[in-house]
């Protein structure tokens, strides 16, 4: 095998309580990337998708992902990467992290799985790290375990897969503009011990709710006293649309990853639906460009669509 | 049936790293109680364990977890209590917990199961807060569920029962006096975002690793970085027990409670009693009175022994 063919999936990180800890995959929506080995030491990278990423290999998030992969396999080989992102960048759905994750997932496929997944995620890392800053995994251990994911620990790396529950999922991503970096700086650095106490109790509540299938606890946990206060000041119509998707019987959502795509968790596709009607409305109303998804939770990660 | 005899389990409350959330319920030591229903609205409450505990209804915590009882029941009824305590106040193995617990779990008895356990456990947190203040619920919640407990949230009252991993654990009651309130006071009010994070991943952890039955991440999690370094203070000789008994193989553990007793969790009695003789040294040669047990999870909680 020389060339494959992978649909990369969009992730929610921070899963409402999980700050930094949690992450999710989607089905919906996802980036198409084609990579080929070679046996010339170069990275050549090709956006199709018109979001004028730099396609340059150290200002690439699959570039440094894949540089970091190749330094450590020692052999001289390289890659020739067509990108074709559906994710928009700057949505909160881990575009960035789809794009270093597809990399080194479908580079490890044409390397007949040389990595772990762990290791793929310590590659994967240097794009998080180029695109945010930190090397965050909250995005990247999803996008490449598939599923619901908890990050214990970045160093040294510890990551647990949690089971997928069969839930539906609705996003909508409001058009604006919200940096990670400033995302994260808004956050006071301290935070009250009786607020971290209720916080860890959502945790503990939300992991045991995903592990026993307890659909209601799950819901009961979905709750964040600490970060969604602050950020959420960020998206306009956040509370009402949380508000009203409460009443239309969701189990509970909040801002995906650091904004401004806000998701929300249905037992089932009818009141996701009405979920998304909400979501409609109100940027609609507001006047705000918007893109909508109803989906389910993607077990599997990165996948192959197409291989030679 | 008008009388009953039941064995009320000690128990760890904060599991290291989930302070104010989680609880396990211990085999040894235990309280023993015997209750016996009668017609007079009367609570006639005897120590028989020379601890000096007062006696007055409304100075005992079993005394007024039975009042709240009575109060909501409404029927003219009464009890006799005669307590055996051998989980010593002030130990911080869950003593006043067993106090109240013990009682109203004996008293449901005795009403043929006419509560549930959330209501036993809100009629018990009234001799915690008559015990400290407040209503917590991480040790009556354990001592009445048995095995592991999470408490989500004391307002609305939330608990969930996780599996009791086959785990050893070594507890040592160095003989000093920690008071709950003081060992409260010394606590900041506020904690470091950076360090609740790292909190949170390990509770996480800690209940995918109870849940998963995956001792090593049980082992992994077991880290407090917010409350343990404040209060290991106030224990002498904690460090080193807790270091040395890491050389020895045990998972992991930390301060049961606000204190004074620490507990270890092992994957066997070998590793378990290798970790006792620690203690042992270690208080011999700091000269502090002390006692220890080598014990398991107790996955039932109150037990009746005896009932006429």
């Amino acid at each position: 095998m020389k060339k494959i063919k992978v649909a990369v999936p969009a992730t929610v990180a921070n899963l409402v309580c999980g700050f930094d800890i949690l992450g999710m995959a989607l089905n919906d929506p996802f980036d198409i990337m084609e990579i080929e080995l070679t046996d010339e030491p170069i990275i050549r990278i090709k956006h199709t998708d018109g979001f004028n990423l730099p396609e340059v290999t150290e200002q690439n998030v699959a570039g440094v992902a894949l540089q970091a992969l190749i330094a450590d396999y020692g052999k001289k080989i390289g890659f020739n990467v067509t990108v074709c992102k559906n994710i928009k960048p700057g949505s909160g759905l881990g575009s960035s992290a789809a794009g270093s994750a597809g990399a080194v997932v479908a580079a490890n496929f044409l390397l007949d799985n040389y990595y772990s997944k762990p290791d793929l995620v310590r590659f994967a890392m240097n794009g998080e790290k180029l695109a945010t800053g930190v090397k965050h995994a909250d995005n990247v251990a999803p996008c490449i375990y598939g599923g619901i994911t908890l990050v214990r620990s970045v160093f040294p790396l510890d990551i647990i897969s949690l089971p997928s529950p069969s839930l539906f999922v609705t996003v909508v991503h409001p058009q604006i503009e919200v940096k990670t970096a400033d995302a994260r700086q808004i956050l006071r650095k301290e935070v009250q011990l009786k607020n971290a106490i209720k916080q860890w109790g959502n945790i503990a509540g939300l992991v045991a709710g995903i592990l026993k299938n307890d659909i209601s606890l799950i819901g009961r946990s979905l709750e964040d006293v600490i970060i969604e206060p602050v950020r959420s000041i960020l998206i306009p119509g956040f509370d009402e649309v949380k508000s009203k998707s409460k009443e239309a019987g969701t189990l509970g959502g909040g801002i995906s990853g650091s904004g401004p795509s806000i998701f929300m968790l249905s037992e089932n596709e009818i009141i996701a639906k009405e979920v998304e009607q909400i979501m409609i409305n109100m940027y609609n109303a507001i006047g705000i460009e918007f893109k909508t998804y109803v989906t389910t939770i993607n077990s599997q990660g990165v996948k192959i669509i197409d291989s030679e």
